[in-house]
């Protein structure tokens, strides 16, 4: 299969695998589900949950154990997502092409929305870790879970000092910080989550940790480019809107060739850390260059 | 010991393990840890940990088992409080006599805060979840993660209704509704986490909950008096802020005189849930008269 549909069918899997969630969730406010489903099944990579699971799939097969993980942590994707773009903190009304929570609903519907996601992750885990019965598994799946939370815990801090930065002169070394926090930890544990729950060997997790934190610098690389030079139709994020906020980024520390070479370079290193895992790590290569190469 | 006594040697516990996990927070950015101690250490009753912790001490003796469940549940107490004083929801400047988190600090911080709490949380509780080595005890942990998560969905959709029925006139089954979500579901599932943490039979676990349940609507009921006729000194809240801002509460539904009969009924039928525990159950038992009798 080539990786433009095997990528279709991950993306159908999470899709799928979000929808079941949403059937069955039973939290008791309607308006505060539909706002956390507008903004669950509003579109998106799915990028995290598929690290989850290709990561896995390099291992064993049995990838549906990595759902309730790959939806929790979608979940939380979203979560940070909504928050983000509140009026406190970025004010941003378009995401995927359509208007964030907060503008479709309002912004206490927003805040409540993400927090219900955030905790509902942990519920859908915590539902999980119930149900499993072997031991094993049952240790992986809790060294998964503090990986998670570890995670995440970065991720909200690097929203800080993003926040707190926006239109003052920053260092490198806090652009550094901001992105290895904000977008850097986050793909780091799905790809770390689906090589604990795989039960891998020390040796192999470090290989997969080092290919994450590549990929994890190309992303944020590319999401400054696009956001200088992609199409606002096709990103659906306005474009210059960093620039115009005068926020840092890698265009306004290296400026557009050099934040392209650098991209380049990240790349290749990403694609040199999995050498050791042959066939079966085709996919994640693929993505490497997938997140190079995208377009939104 | 008498009660008073106890309690505050309660109190004291939970501020040295809060203080004790504030020492060691690895969470990467300081503003935002000075942001999340200053609520964590702003005082408050500590309700919630002491359910914990005194309803498993009617069961076992070596209740510094407890101490993860009860920091993580003190952090996610306050991770609300912070979100429902935020201007889009509550609006309150003054929460234990101090300004409240966004009016100490600003706006993206007291979200983000709340959110690195909730996350938090979580954390202690996967660490904790590492390190149990004995296989009952840890099945015991899960359960009780479990059930502080779904809690928590409750609390949320709780606080959602809430806001949503600001200045509008609601029945008295929303009223019930906000009640039993927003404070009854989390006091419920203190004491819930304390017996399970205990590994109680289900015919006690039933009875705390009944006691739990009744405590729980008791504490909303004794909160609409004092906002009524307390005293703004010793609350820390603006006396008459519910009804100025037209909140639904126990006194606009049954008037002030009706609420206190109310109040008086249910502290009772709490006491007599606990009947079958004896001596070692008088801890929570004065609980429920000190609830009931409660200045702030």
């Amino acid at each position: 299969m080539n990786f433009k549909n095997e990528l279709k069918e991950y993306q159908e899997i999470i899709e799928t695998e979000l929808k079941k969630y949403i059937e069955k969730n039973e939290s008791p406010e309607k308006i505060l589900n539909q706002s956390v489903e507008y903004s669950l099944l509003a579109g998106g990579k799915r990028l995290r949950p598929i690290l989850v699971i290709a990561t896995y799939r390099i291992f064993k097969n049995d990838f549906e154990k990595c759902f309730p993980y790959a939806v929790a942590i979608e979940m939380i994707h979203n979560f940070s997502l909504i928050h983000d773009d509140l009026p406190a903190i970025d004010n941003d009304d378009i995401r995927h092409g359509k208007p964030t929570n907060h503008k479709k609903f309002n912004e206490y519907t927003a805040i409540l929305a993400g927090d219900s996601m955030l905790n509902n992750a942990y519920l859908i885990i915590s539902k999980d870790l119930i149900s499993t019965t072997n031991n094993n598994e049952r240790n992986q799946k809790i060294k998964a879970f503090n990986e998670l939370t570890i995670a995440i815990d970065r991720v909200i801090a690097g929203e800080y000092v993003d926040t707190e930065s926006e239109g003052k002169n920053i260092s490198k070394e806090k652009l550094k910080y901001i992105h290895e926090n904000k977008t850097g930890a986050f793909l780091r544990a799905c790809v770390r989550i689906g090589a604990i729950l795989a039960d891998v060997t020390d040796n192999d997790l470090n290989k997969l940790t080092s290919y994450a934190e590549k990929i994890g610098l190309a992303f944020q690389i590319k999401d400054d480019i696009l956001s200088e030079e992609g199409d606002e139709k096709v990103t659906g994020k306005p474009v210059g809107n960093d620039k115009n906020k005068k926020k840092c980024t890698y265009i306004s520390e290296y400026g557009l060739s050099k934040s392209k070479e650098i991209l380049e370079n990240t790349i290749e290193e990403a694609v040199e850390s999995l050498k050791d895992f042959g066939e079966k790590a085709e996919f994640l290569r693929e993505l490497a260059f997938y997140i190079k190469n995208r377009n939104k």
